[in-house]
């Protein structure tokens, strides 16, 4: 007998492992926040619902709970005033503990089942979890919704499909029999069970909460494990919507809702590390620094350890078929939430020689300084520039921003703007430095923000070594480079082959170096500092549950 | 076009594929060293070949040997005299970090064909190695025949089909479409390169070098990795013929040798610890102590490491409805190769009120008696007993036995006997102590060897308890018992689930706890402190290597 939610979603489930197989575009949550999918008072509700979270304690009842936790200050401008359980841990975890044996016993068509109808049912909540996105990342609502909603929700599921294809190769049972010359053979059944590591820890970043926070969420939970969900003290509000919804569909479901719990906690204190050294935290997926990650790495030694940190990545400029689609491409990804995707190229190498383009030769500085006017030219009407830069998520980024001024040459300076409908939002408009190659020290470190630089290099052989240095050492999620020159092509494919990181060639049109799609594009690589692993793939989900084997002769 | 090595052994690779999906008896190496299937003259040339490699330099021409290592003491008495290369790591590195780039460009059919080769050609010199293990491990010559030749080749297969399994679910290329409305739709071709995660260590073990080696040597050689195989300085030779067979493969594919190297070393240098540090180690296969297990785990953190360390293996007897058959097949578990197997079980839980049989009810000590009596018979003749027991690997344990007769009442005292054929081989019978279930500092240790404990509990309830809580606290690689009654088996199976340790039921025949089959049993969970992974599984190869993309509008 399956489980009636598995069941419920089977059809799902089944087109999103033949997704991961297939890779190509594939997408079951409509990415547009239209009426016509969503509802005609979809967004009105979501926002209204966004809107009854503040000012209060939100409405989450766990146990252990001995105070109320929570400050976060919308990018945009205010308080949200909402505030969230605080936990005893030892209380917390003892109920995590009592819940997770019905649960490990409950299996893979259960565990998946209610993961799936999760999902469904935070994907109705799109638009309240948007303006909970926008209000804590700082992200325009487009990006907010999409990202934070149904892409988020593709991220979850292709966990949970691969989870699901790991899981159902291990047969439930075997019937092994050994031929023994002349006399009876040896004959045995066996069965298989799998199950749980035991509680999975998620920690949460404050640019993208549910993106990054949904795949180690969904990885864990469909393989039968406890998840505690720990998020940025900057961006609660997000997950603790989703863990709500989770904690909802357990209880219906038959199970204690302690399988899913959330640990919020105060910025200045130690909670994420008392977390992540808690000797029943058996798995760890965290998003963030560079430095928390490999602490993390290094000392939460009794946990699997997922990380996807920091990187430099980088723009190699060889040489273009399309002059003007190139610049606007990297401008417009320069913008995109002020340079606060993971995703978000830094460094552009380019030869101080210049580029042949149709228009024929262009210098360095011709080259530097169109894409610095395709930034002014895109962020020159504050209204629609808001909607492309969204605001800045902290003061932290604003005054690296500010600093970094005088790490190069200005090809293009950041401008404050103002936000029609926030006007105490934090808008910058994206900064573009002129450097040598040689300024190794300036250009080799993570800027995070809108902070970028129009590199020249002696010709595209230093700037490929550059870059492959550059993500072989500092680590990169993306490189993207232009070439019309096969051979080019080849080594820069070569060397994002060696030093591990995605390569994206001659985007010109509406695909960006930073969006990484779900069931086709792999999130990081697992293979240079930036990250340990991926999202999502065989790696990110087979070591979650363990297979526990009886034999008995029959 | 596939590599050659490919499509020669694609049909076995096939039947490895299918077989690890269902788990039902499969071996494609035959166990028996019988002349039909391995030649007539396959035993003497086999010996001749062994004898060969005494008392003198191994023939492995590698860079950066700076002087010869190795004194190996064959268990039955001898010095093999054997020396091998003493390499200067940085020169060897070197040499391997001039390997990798072809070898990483050469994807997965050709790893995957070049290791099936290696595996071939290793079966050709079962008896060599046959011999090699014997006169290193102690193990008698059958034994070191299958588990030391054959069915170490068949976890070594289990390892390429797990891993091709892996490898192959990643497709070379994929459209992806994503309609755009009424605009025209994004069209990208995707590449998707498997790359290697680079230098993979294998630290091997004195008692099963090749059979706990082979899954860790194959599973990185067939992602694409270098390895460079460091064995315990008491069983060098049967590792340094596997590394000889595998340079001559690679070489012969065109491939450089130095894919996969030998660090022989002495006992008292810090060769090991130095390489499992060393950052270009991003792989670490581990048989050995807990501590030194324990150790990597927490420090070699550069790398990912897969660890089988030392367990409590435990054996709950509630009842049985065949009193003789379970006795019998008590002490051959005991006794098969001196209780030195990681399998191999040592605390026997008998409830102090006896138990039911078809005999009627058995006092504890009937049941105790009847064990060691067995033991006594087993090993009554030495001629015999020597091809079971074979002999004690080192010192080490033989002092351990010594000691270990203190504490509690001796069932059966462990006697040395003489071996016919080797009067200096260091041969002990198994030593089976009576005590209480209160003395858990005594019984909660493993005890490497040839000694076990019949333990006096208050019932069956405490004895499962035990059971769990050594497992879960001790670690545990095996736990068998025995019981008519359906609810004791489903409490048994809960605890066994709950503590992730594989569980046999009812052994009364051909079949002991101590073995497991490849292909079939998943050898160890990695879900208790015995083992931090399975051989093999989807988690054991999954994260050996990553997939690098790159993207270009079509």
């Amino acid at each position: 007998m399956s489980h009636p939610f598995f069941t419920r979603h089977q059809g799902l489930l089944e087109q999103a492992t033949q997704a991961i197989a297939n890779r190509g575009y594939w997408s079951p949550f409509a990415e547009m926040p239209s009426p016509k999918v969503y509802g005609e008072t979809a967004n009105d509700d979501g926002k209204a619902a966004f809107e009854a979270r503040l000012k209060k304690p939100f409405g989450l009842k766990q146990p252990g709970t001995v105070g109320q936790v929570g400050n976060e200050v919308s990018p945009y401008g205010f308080e949200l005033g909402a505030t969230y359980p605080k936990p005893d841990l030892d209380q917390l975890f003892a109920a995590v503990n009592q819940a997770l044996p019905a649960w490990r016993k409950a299996g893979p068509e259960a565990w998946v089942g209610v993961s799936l109808e999760i999902l469904q049912r935070i994907n109705k909540k799109s638009f309240e979890i948007a303006y909970a996105v926008m209000h804590t990342t700082g992200q325009a609502f487009m990006m907010a919704f999409q990202a934070g909603g149904p892409h988020a929700q593709d991220r979850g599921l292709e966990a949970v499909a691969y989870a699901w294809e790991e899981m159902r190769r291990i047969p439930k049972s075997a019937y092994w029999e050994k031929p023994q010359g002349k006399n009876e053979p040896l004959k045995m059944e066996k069965r298989y069970a799998i199950v749980p590591r035991g509680v999975g820890l998620v920690i949460g970043c404050c640019t993208f909460p549910t993106w990054n926070g949904y795949p180690g969420l969904f990885a864990s939970l469909a393989t039968g494990n406890a998840v505690v969900v720990k998020p940025h003290p900057g961006a609660i509000l997000p997950l603790a919507v989703t863990v709500e919804v989770a904690r909802e569909v357990l209880q219906e479901a038959g199970f204690d809702p302690n399988v899913v719990t959330l640990v919020a906690h105060d910025p200045s204190d130690r909670t994420a590390s008392t977390l992540a050294l808690h000797p029943e935290v058996r798995l760890i997926d965290f998003t963030g620094s560079s430095a928390n990650g490999t602490w993390l790495e290094r000392n939460a030694v009794q946990a699997h350890v997922f990380t996807e940190k920091a990187g430099v990545n980088q723009i190699i400029i060889d040489s273009t078929g399309d002059f003007k689609g190139m610049v606007r491409n990297i401008a417009f990804s320069l913008s995109l939430y002020s340079g606060q995707m993971c995703t978000a190229p830094q460094n552009i190498y380019i030869p101080k020689g210049g580029i042949e383009t149709p228009q024929g030769h262009l210098s360095f500085d011709q080259v530097a300084s169109a894409i610095g006017e395709s930034i002014a030219k895109l962020t020159s009407d504050p209204a629609k520039a808001v909607e492309v830069l969204g605001a800045i998520q902290n003061e932290g980024v604003a005054q690296r921003l500010d600093s970094s001024r005088l790490l190069g040459e200005i090809v293009v300076d950041s401008r404050a703007l103002e936000h029609p409908q926030f006007p105490k939002a934090r808008i910058r408009t994206p900064l573009l430095l002129k450097v040598d190659a040689s300024d190794e020290a300036k250009i080799m470190q993570e800027l995070f923000g809108p902070i970028s630089f129009a590199i020249a290099t002696d010709d595209t052989s230093q700037s490929i070594a550059l870059a492959h240095r550059g993500a072989k050492e500092h680590g990169a999620l993306t490189l993207s480079a232009y070439t019309t020159d096969p051979a080019v092509t080849e080594q820069i494919r070569d060397g994002a082959e060696d030093a591990g990181v995605a390569l994206s060639l001659n985007l010109t049109g509406g695909v960006f170096v930073n969006q990484s799609a779900a069931f086709s594009d792999f999130h990081a690589t697992g293979a240079n500092p930036a990250a340990n692993a991926s999202l999502s793939d065989s790696a990110f989900v087979a070591n979650r549950f363990r297979v526990v084997q009886s034999r008995v002769h029959v």
